[in-house]
This record gives structure tokens, C-alpha cells and sequence, in this order.
């Protein structure tokens, strides 16, 4: 309800100077400009500005207000917050600067105590302001947009306010706006949520540098991406660019890897930069949703559509051949014998004639391409526009998603308006273009796909004492379900070779410390004990290089079935995450990794063994038999819920892991429990 | 010096139909235009246009013609070279389509054959045009770029048309440009060679699908970029791109992965579309050479900045923080407690004087940074044009490389024009802006560290004769200079018994027979034979299982270094092409190769090596010992001359080769001739 009336205030008052040139002024008439009338002035004098009426204390303004923009001095704030509660506003704007980024953070927390008392809920301090352009609503220093359907919810507010401006130049609409600077009340998740189920937005962009809590945040986007699609830069990709952040927001950055992770599983699109972000929103508001990957394109030069089909394999977009059916219908009205390939490339013969009968022939019908890039080289000897009325004839004659790159400048310039009239996005180049259309399939696919988020399992048992050593975390691990081979704890050489016998040659030999962590590198393993003998030898140079051993874990030696790693660990911002890879030195060396966040479902599992470039390996090359990807997967899942069964767990590593062709083992788990309760980050040190 | 004619020449010959709407009147129209004034107009009926006069016949002209621009119809195209011929006429431009892309070879043969006959050097068939700027001349139909110091070479005309249409409304200005169609004669090639001597060109951008001369255009590029910088779209990238360059320009498109390699080696820069190419030129063209890789990030807002600061980490630049020396400059005039970062955010507070003042503490000295990237996040309350100022007045007194992205929209717009008359090229976002510094560096480095190409050497062996076996190929190898184990042939069993104690346990032995290509997978090879027992049941096993086989090799097992591979395979394009990587699957999955046209030198080869993925493994990880790593670059190098020694060779497989703690060896080879001559490839088919 409070953010009903943030978005939809019945009036609005400004607290602050209205002297000309103030903060106070400017917002004022800005509101008054964008068509917002129920303005009131507040400021010790009573005085107004231009026709909204000044008053000295919000509680004597004579008519509703629902919204206070506070744009006085940071020391006023919290007095101010004390007079809305007074007066029953619930909804405010904090422009005002000067709190937790400025090293303040004990003024922001008295805002936020006195919001809370009186049950008002705010964007800011230190913000940018908002904008709802279908309620005529401005309450921001930054260029007003035209009224659309995408909304835009940033932490910086001058990166959106450039944003804005960009939008206003390219014609891009927005439905609302929200810069909620240090986020002290609202940020980014509750936002999304309200803009979730706002009607009047259908397509939702964010910029981000961290999030506050990480779980609502990714249940958030999953919601709102079944819903309409959610395109977010996320800042701080860099170890420079994360100390730039640090020093910027005062808030902590989780790891880039892991927001990765969660924009994957929760169904957001990530890129790099405005532009893209830019180029995406206009594809989504203007085309409808693309049904497949099958992309024709249609040119008059060679060169650009040879260049947007490249990218077009990239982004993984398929530029097939034309079916038969399709080269039929184009052989009717093009020369060529029937050779036609894809590209097509209509040369500077391509007229609005041959676009339109072109294009037609590549979309129509069900077995007609997904979508299309129709390509215009604009020279001065060629009649763009004519080309463009042809591209738009054959989108509306089919409904299929057509998107137009017109190069460039002068010659094409009267052909940019027609498409854009006519709903067909273009773009500079063919490769962003098709970047559009590729990025918009993978958002249809996953919300095709959509899965409810898997919920952890409740907490239901306790961690060995600590330290935990091998053996015990092979059986507890074992008890949860993870297969483990037989093994043997053995304190003297002579239980060792009992062990051994009953284990069956070949076997491996560890020694069991609390105090050794690399078991390998110290001399404490040894591999391919193949009879007695062996295992005399092995006991006797485990004692004798480690004598402060508690023994010695005896294990049949695997010699069958792939080597991976299955792993947790627990990010600041996102909980525990679980990771897969192949073991050893591949993960390290290239870094060929799946992350999740958990708990993860079958269906992900499946998809983090079939998202490591190692996975051919697994699926069997060269003839080998494959391993059991399905008995992989579960023991994903089931690893992937540990931490919340025990949430004692802080580091679980499975590793090495043997995936046979049939079943899995684990030949060795680590076990690191948290010692002390990890406070709760702190957000604004 | 017939490039000479072609570009300044005294008086230009218009041969085609004067009739209005005709390619004739359009380029007479055009060259008038431009403000070339010695126009001619050749047609059967004498017809002038405009100011040109018309003649019937070219020998008819009085004053002196160098060049003749034909745009007659195909069929009189050689009619035409033949009167240039006769009338002294050296260079011809032929926008005249309908040849080989049309499928009429025989009409391209024929006109090559006559401009051989009369010494005539032309760009064409089917091709735009050529422009110089310099000397007032625009035989083209494409927009009449602005002078400036940039030339563009491109195979495709229209995009070239649509690259100067585009540089028009940037105003980014050019000396030359060829757009040189079929390329029947003149082609990428020769105009790069031209251009790389031309005093009025700084940057070459070039566009293509293809080449035709590989190795003269590998060192064109070369000795090109000793002297100025080459922006490359090599197009063609793709399965689905591969094809539409065929269709469109009938020639043969190499591996793309050899392009890259070619690219690399020979200085060029490429870049995967026109707009990378256009914020490129516009770096070459405004800033000085870029000293080094420490990059100093100024903005009024974090978030553009964090997203600079992410894009650079991904280029190489380092956005390290201030030295102490730099911080106590700014300490001076910046609020802040000398806690500064880099990005330094100046927030909204940013003004003419901070900007300028900030720039010069980071810039300026021995110690300051190497560039600077100056962010504006313009918002219509910042008075843009005065940080402007202050960011000019810092590259004016410092002389250092500056760069700025001033976003976005109407609120920068009078900033824009301003910075661009000042030197200071602008982009539309940070991360492009940092793109094309990290891009000059890299070409920067290059050109300092430039070394000659190394020659081939003389043919001077002969392969055995075919079928090589391995012995052969092993002893083969072994007297050119690379490492071989000991190695015994044998026949029959005793033999092999006497062959595997002289070797010594324990060994390796594999089936020799020029029927098996697998030999481990159809059980030819036994691996850790350990006795004479061992040696007898390998021995039947092989015999039993492949009793075709002439006999066996055997070697010792080598069971310590690092395996890798070594190859020579053969590209149609650029010839002897020699691969780097791990050996096995690791190449296969991970795609990790270096690839190099050879040969290659010592400072290559080292390249080569730091070049994989895996890099790490062969450097030693985790304590291991490292391997002789010069040893592997100095066989990699006797590797990569081996296709000129030996001519014969069509493809060498040195796999695995053992890279030792000190040496190497190589532990299997296969070498496979070219048995028949490889005819020279067809250009147009």
C-alpha cells in the first residue's frame, strides 16, 4: 500500500529551500512541469514557488498529501520524517545526501527507526528521485522520459539519469523510474517486487552494485522474470571496479561468479553496459516473443549480413539454409536457380518489393524461420525508405519478430522514424541486433522452463564433533545418502593390515590428523597397495614421516569411472552455493566451473554437469564408455542441500568424486564446519 | 607508379551512359561535385554532362587522362581496356558488375589479360569506387567522405559506402578509400603496400572475407604496421558466415583460426564490426601513442565508473590506485582524507577546475598514469560544457592520452563538438572508450617489440618414401634436430625380447603397419612392460590381434615431463601453419591451441607457449618441477621450418612429445606427404 502511494501520491510536498537555484526549487518545477499540479511548498517561511502554495509545517497543507520529497538539509531530515509521520504521510522521497556514504551512518539509522515507528516507508536518502510518468509523477532532477512500458530501478542515480536522457534521445518510453540511492528503506528487491505485478510495466531494467538480502532478492527476480523480463547490469564485474564500488556505496559486493549464478537460476539477463541494456529493452517492447533460434537474414551487401551472421553463431542463433519449402517460394520471384542460401543477399537490385516477398517467403508458415535481421546498406543511390516500407509489410503480414540494421548516416535517416513508428527496433549494427534477438530466445526459453525455486530441506541433523576427521566424514556423509566405498579406520600396523585384507587389494592407505591438511603433499597417501607386503610398507612410511597420526584410513583403490569435484561453500551476500567441476588441476587451470546457488533440482544439476566445457569428457570421448550422469546429478542435489540439513556446514568438498558408468563414489570428503555464528553483514559500516 | 595514376591523376575519363539516372551522369556528377574539374565524358554518341565534355573515343580527349572510370556494361568492358590501352591510359576503375561474382569467369580472365598486355593497373570489376580526398577525387557513388588521415581498403563496397556515410555524420575524416570488388587485379594486397608508404594516411582500416596471396599479404601487413596502425573486419567468422562469403564473392575463405593467428603475427588489429572499427580510427587519429598499460578513471558518478573500470580489467589496462606521489598531489585540492581510488568519483560536486586539477595529479610527471578516461554522466542540472573544458586543459598541459564518455543525450550535447575540435575523442560509453586504449597499447607494444618475419628455410631433405612407418619417421625426425627416444625395430618375437632388454625395462611397444592409423585403440600399443614375461605376452597379444603387422617398435617408457603437441597441418590460404597445446583430450575439449603461420623465431615460439590455457600445468603448479621450457620453444621453431626443408610434407603430428624437467622427446610422430601436387587455388571458380 505505502508504495501505492510513493507511485501514486494524491499531492505531493516538498520540504526544502525554494529559493532559485535550491534543490527544493528545482524539484518543484519540475513537477509542475511534468503535469503533476497538487504541489505544496514546506520550508520555515511558507514560502512558495511558482503556483505551489508554501506552507511552514506539513500538518497545515489542506489537502491530501500522500508522498514528501525531503530535499532540505541532512540535519533536518529526521525531524522532517517525524512531521510526515504526524501528518499520516507514509511515502517519502530522500534526496537529501549525507548519511551512510558520507561516513553518517548513525543519522541513517535514525531515519530509518523514526520511518519505521510511524510506519512510512521511503527510497533514499541520497538519491536521484522517482518517476511515474502515467500518473504525471517527476519528483527527480533528471530529464523527464516520454511514458512507455520499461521501468528502471538504479542504485546509481546518475548513471539512470543518464539513462534517461539517452532514452528521451533513442524514443524510448518508461513507465517509472527509481534511483534508491543508499537504500536505507526501500532498494532493489522490494522494488521489483511492486513492479512485478505493476501493469503498466512490461519490461523491467535494473543497474546494480550489490544487493542487501541476497535470498529475497533472487526470489524476487524469479517472480517477476515468469512474469515479463528483467535486464540488469551488475557493476563491480573487477577487482578495480569493486574497490570503486566499495568506496562508493559503503556496501559490500558478493562474488561476481555467484551473481552469475543467481541471475542464471532466478531468470534475469545480465549485460555489460547502458548500451546493451538499451538495445534489449527496445527489443522487448517492440517485438513479440520469439519462438525459436532459426534466424533468417535478409541484406543488399554481402559484407554486413556475413557479419551479423558470425555473431549470430555466438550468441547461438541458427542461420540455416532456407528449407525446400522455402526455396520454392523464393525461386518464384527471385533469380538464382534456386541456390539460395543464408544470408540472402538481395545486392543493390533489392527493392521494397523483393524485402517484403523475401522476407515473407523466409517467415511465413510454420515452417518459416523464428525471426529475421532484414539489412539495409544505406548508399546514397538507394531508396531507403522504400526498403523500410517493404521490411514493415511483411512484419505485420506475418506477426513474426523482425528487427532492421540501416547503415548509416544521412541516407537512411528518414527510414529510422518509419521502422520506429511501425514497431520494427533498429540498431546500429546487425551484431547487436541479433545479440537482441539471441538474448530474447534464452529469456523465452527459461520462462518456458520455469521451475518454482527448489526450498531447502529444514535443518534435521548435527555435524560429527569437531575436528572432523576423514573417517567420520565419511560416514556421516554416507548416512546422508552420498555413496562412499568401504573403508577401515586402523590405529596399529597390524588392525592396518587386517583392514586392508578385509578392503581387498588394491587398496589406498591416508593418514588420519587433525593437524595435517594436505594428506598428499606431506607423504600421507599412498596409492596401489597391492598385497601384504605393500601394506607393511606403507603403514610403517606413514608412521615414520607423520608420528603424530591418530592412524591410518584403508579404502579400496578406484582405478575406474572420471574424477570430479562437488563442493559448497557460503557467500556473504547469497547463502551457501554449490559448485561442480572436474577435480584437480582443470577447474584451477581453466576455470571450467558450475555455480549455483542451493539448493539446486535435478533439472539444474543436469544442466551445471552439461555447463563445464570439460563435459564431453564425461559423456564419454573417443569411444569410452560413459559415466552415470544421472547418479552425478543427484548427488549433486542431495550435496546441494546439505548445508540446509545441517547448517552447521561452512566448506563441504567432495573431491576427488569418481563417477562410474554406473554410480558414483566419493573418495574423499572435507568437512569444515562454522565455529561461531556469522553476524549478519553489515551494510553500512 | 600506376598506383600513382590511379589515385592523383591529371584528368579522369568517365566511360558509360551520360543519360540522366545512369551510373555515367551519377559519377561525373560526383567527381564535379568533389571538385575534380578535369572530367571527360566517353560515349558512343559524344555526349558530355554537366561541365564534362563528351567524347566518342578516348584518344579523342586533348588534355591529359590517367585514369578512366568504366561503368559501361559488362560486355564492352575489355573493349574499352583495349582503348585505354591504345590510348596510354595506366589505371582504370571498373564499377562495372556482371563478372566472375556473376559467374562469368571467362569475361574476368579476359580483361585481366588485356590490362596485363597494356600495363594497366585497375581496382574492379564490380566494385564502388575509389576516393582521394587530398587530391579533390570521388569516382564513386558513395557519400563524399570529409579530408582526414584514415584510408579504408574494403572488399565490400556497400559496406564501405555505409562506413563513409557513417564517418560523415561523426565527422571523422579520410584520406583514401578502395573498395576493389572482384579484385581481379588490384586487391588487398597491393593497397595496403601503397598505403603503408602514402604521407597521407596515419591509420589503414581494411574490410575482408578473404585474401588471395597469403604470404605477400601477411608481410604487406608487416611492414604496414611498423609504420601505422590496421584496423582489421576480417568477416566470415562463422559456419553460416563461411557460407554467405562464398556465395558472395566466389572465393575461398581460410580457417578463421589462421586469420587470427596471421592477424597477430603480423601487427593488425582486428576488430569484430564497423562500430569497433570506427572508435578505433577515431583513437588512432586524436591520440598520441600510448605509453603503457596503467590507466587513471575520472568521473562524476560511480556506476559508469565501475563499469569502465570492469571493462578495462577485461582489456589488460590496469586501473591501479594512486601512488603515494599522486594521492599527495590530490590531497591538496580533494576532500577525502587521501583516501583515494581509482576510479577517483568526483560526484555531482565535479567541477571545471576539479576536473582539470584531478586529470593533471594523475596525469602529469614520470610517475603519472599512462592514460586517463574522463566520465561526464551528464544530468541537466551539471553544466557539462565546463568539465569539458577542464578535461581539454588537462591534455593540453599534460600532452598525455585522454579519453572521454560524456553521456548521454541532449544534456552533453554542446560538450561533444567541443571535445572533438579539441583533440579529445568521445565515446558512448566508458567501456568502448576503454577498448580502443586497450587496443592502442597492445598495437603500441607490437610495433616497439617488432622483430623481422623469420625466412623459411632452403628445401633440403627428401621424406622416406611412402608409407613412413614410425621407425622411419622417428629416425627422420631424430636427423632434423628434434629428440627422439632409443628406439628398436623387430620382426619377430625373439627380436622383440632382445630389442626390449637393450632398451631396457620398462618399455613400450606398439604394432608398425601402414594399414593402422588408431594404434591404440585397435590394441597396438602396450604401455609399462616390465619384464621379458611381459615383453612375450605383449608381444602375442599385438601379433594376435593384428597379425598384419610388419612388426613392433619399441621404446622406453617415459613416465615423467609434461605431454604436448606439436603440429604442422597445411592452409590453403597462408601454407605451413604450426599448432601448439596440451596433447590428448585437453586440446580436443578445451579448444587450448596456439596457432602461428610458420616459421616461427624463438621469441614467437616462447609466445606460443604462454599463449594456452594451460600454460600453468607446463609452468609447474602446486611445487611441481617446472619444464625445459626453451627446450620446447627451440622444437617448436626446428618444427615450424620443417615444411620448407622438406617440402613434401603435407601434414607432421609430433604427439605426444615429452617436455622433461631438462629436454625433451618426442614419443610418437606421424608425418604424411602431399602426394600430388596441390594445384594453386582458384580464385574464381
Amino acid at each position: 500500500v505505502s508504495l501505492e502511494q510513493l507511485f501514486h501520491p494524491r499531492g505531493v510536498a516538498v520540504i526544502g529551500s525554494t529559493a532559485r537555484g535550491k534543490l527544493g526549487y528545482a524539484l518543484i518545477e519540475q513537477l509542475l512541469a511534468g503535469g503533476f499540479l497538487a504541489v505544496y511548498a514546506i520550508n520555515p517561511k511558507a514560502l512558495g514557488a511558482m503556483s505551489a502554495p508554501g506552507f511552514s509545517r506539513l500538518r497545515d497543507i489542506p489537502d491530501p498529501v500522500d508522498l514528501a520529497v525531503i530535499a532540505s538539509p541532512a540535519s533536518t531530515v529526521a525531524g522532517v520524517l517525524e512531521e510526515c509521520g504526524i501528518a499520516g504521510i507514509k511515502a517519502a522521497v530522500i534526496i537529501t545526501s549525507g548519511f551512510s556514504e558520507a561516513g553518517n551512518a548513525a543519522a541513517e539509522e535514525e531515519i530509518k527507526r523514526i520511518a519505521r515507528d510511524y510506519g512510512i516507508r521511503f527510497v533514499g536518502p541520497n538519491c536521484a528521485g522517482i518517476v511515474n510518468t502515467h500518473h504525471k509523477l517527476f519528483p527527480t532532477l533528471e530529464t523527464r522520459p516520454p511514458p512507455g512500458v520499461t521501468a528502471l530501478v538504479t542504485q546509481s542515480g546518475a548513471l539512470g539519469g543518464a539513462v534517461l536522457s539517452w532514452a528521451q534521445e533513442q524514443g524510448l518510453g518508461f513507465s517509472k523510474f527509481a534511483s534508491y540511492g543508499n537504500g536505507a528503506d526501500l532498494a532493489e528487491t522490494e522494488l521489483l517486487e511492486y513492479l512485478a505485478d505493476d501493469p503498466e510495466t512490461e519490461v523491467v531494467a535494473l543497474y546494480i552494485e550489490s544487493v542487501r538480502d541476497g535470498d529475497r532478492f533472487r526470489r524476487a527476480v524469479h517472480e517477476l522474470t515468469r512474469i515479463k523480463p528483467l535486464v540488469v547490469i551488475k557493476a563491480g564485474r573487477s577487482q578495480a571496479g569493486r574497490r570503486a564500488t566499495l568506496s562508493h556505496t559503503g556496501s559490500m559486493a558478493g562474488s561476481d561468479a555467484v551473481y552469475d549464478a543467481v541471475f542464471r537460476q532466478s531468470g534475469a539477463i545480465r549485460v555489460a553496459n547502458v548500451e546493451e541494456m538499451f538495445d534489449l529493452c527496445k527489443g522487448f517492447v517492440s517485438l513479440p516473443p520469439i519462438p525459436g533460434r532459426r534466424l533468417a537474414i535478409v541484406t543488399n551487401s554481402g559484407g554486413p549480413g556475413v557479419l551479423a551472421a558470425d555473431r549470430a553463431e555466438v550468441i547461438g542463433l541458427k542461420v540455416v539454409e532456407p528449407s525446400a519449402d522455402v526455396k520454392e517460394k523464393l525461386a518464384r520471384f527471385l533469380p538464382g536457380h534456386g541456390a539460395f542460401g543464408n544470408p540472402i543477399d538481395l545486392t543493390v537490385e533489392g527493392t521494397e518489393e523483393g524485402y517484403r516477398r523475401t522476407l515473407l517467403a523466409m517467415l511465413e508458415g510454420e515452417s518459416g524461420y523464428d525471426a529475421a535481421l532484414a539489412i539495409d546498406v544505406g548508399t546514397p543511390y538507394l531508396a531507403s525508405l522504400s526498403l523500410a516500407r517493404g521490411i514493415v509489410a511483411a512484419a505485420d503480414a506475418t506477426g513474426k519478430p523482425l528487427v532492421a540494421n540501416f547503415m548509416a548516416g544521412e541516407t537512411v535517416a528518414s527510414s529510422l522514424p518509419f521502422l520506429q513508428e511501425h514497431g520494427i527496433p533498429h540498431f546500429a549494427t546487425g551484431e547487436r541486433a541479433v545479440t537482441v534477438l539471441g538474448r530474447m530466445v534464452s529469456y523465452q526459453e527459461q520462462k518456458e522452463g520455469k521451475r518454482p525455486l527448489p526450498e531447502p530441506a529444514p535443518p534435521a541433523v548435527t555435524l560429527p564433533p569437531s575436528p572432523i576427521l576423514e573417517p567420520q566424514a565419511m560416514q556421516w556423509l554416507a548416512a546422508q545418502g552420498i555413496p562412499v566405498p568401504p573403508f577401515r579406520f586402523a590405529e596399529d600396523e597390524f588392525q592396518a593390515l587386517q583392514a586392508c585384507r578385509e578392503i581387498g587389494y588394491p587398496v589406498v592407505m591416508k593418514v588420519v590428523s587433525p593437524q595435517i591438511l594436505h594428506k598428499s603433499e606431506s607423504g600421507g597417501v599412498i596409492l596401489s597397495i597391492c598385497d601384504d607386503e605393500g601394506a607393511h610398507n606403507a603403514y610403517r612410511s606413514i608412521r615414520s614421516r607423520l608420528p603424530a597420526a591418530l592412524g591410518v584410513l584403508i579404502v579400496p583403490m578406484i582405478r575406474e569411472g572420471k574424477e570430479v569435484l562437488i563442493g559448497i561453500s557460503c557467500d556473504p551476500q547469497f547463502g551457501p552455493v554449490v559448485a561442480f567441476g572436474l577435480g584437480g588441476i582443470y577447474t584451477e587451470v581453466w576455470r571450467d566451473l558450475s555455480l549455483r546457488v542451493a539448493p539446486v533440482d535435478l533439472v539444474e544439476a543436469r544442466e551445471m554437469i552439461c555447463g563445464i566445457s570439460a563435459y564431453p569428457i564425461l559423456a564419454g570421448v573417443r569411444g569410452e564408455a560413459a559415466s552415470d550422469l544421472e547418479a552425478l546429478a543427484e548427488a549433486i542435489v542431495t550435496v546441494s542441500q546439505l548445508p540446509f540439513r545441517a547448517p552447521e556446514i561452512e566448506e563441504l568438498d567432495c573431491n576427488p568424486v569418481f563417477v562410474l558408468p554406473r554410480g558414483l563414489l566419493v573418495g574423499d570428503v572435507r568437512i569444515i564446519p562454522s565455529k561461531v555464528e556469522i553476524p549478519p553483514i553489515a551494510q553500512h559500516p
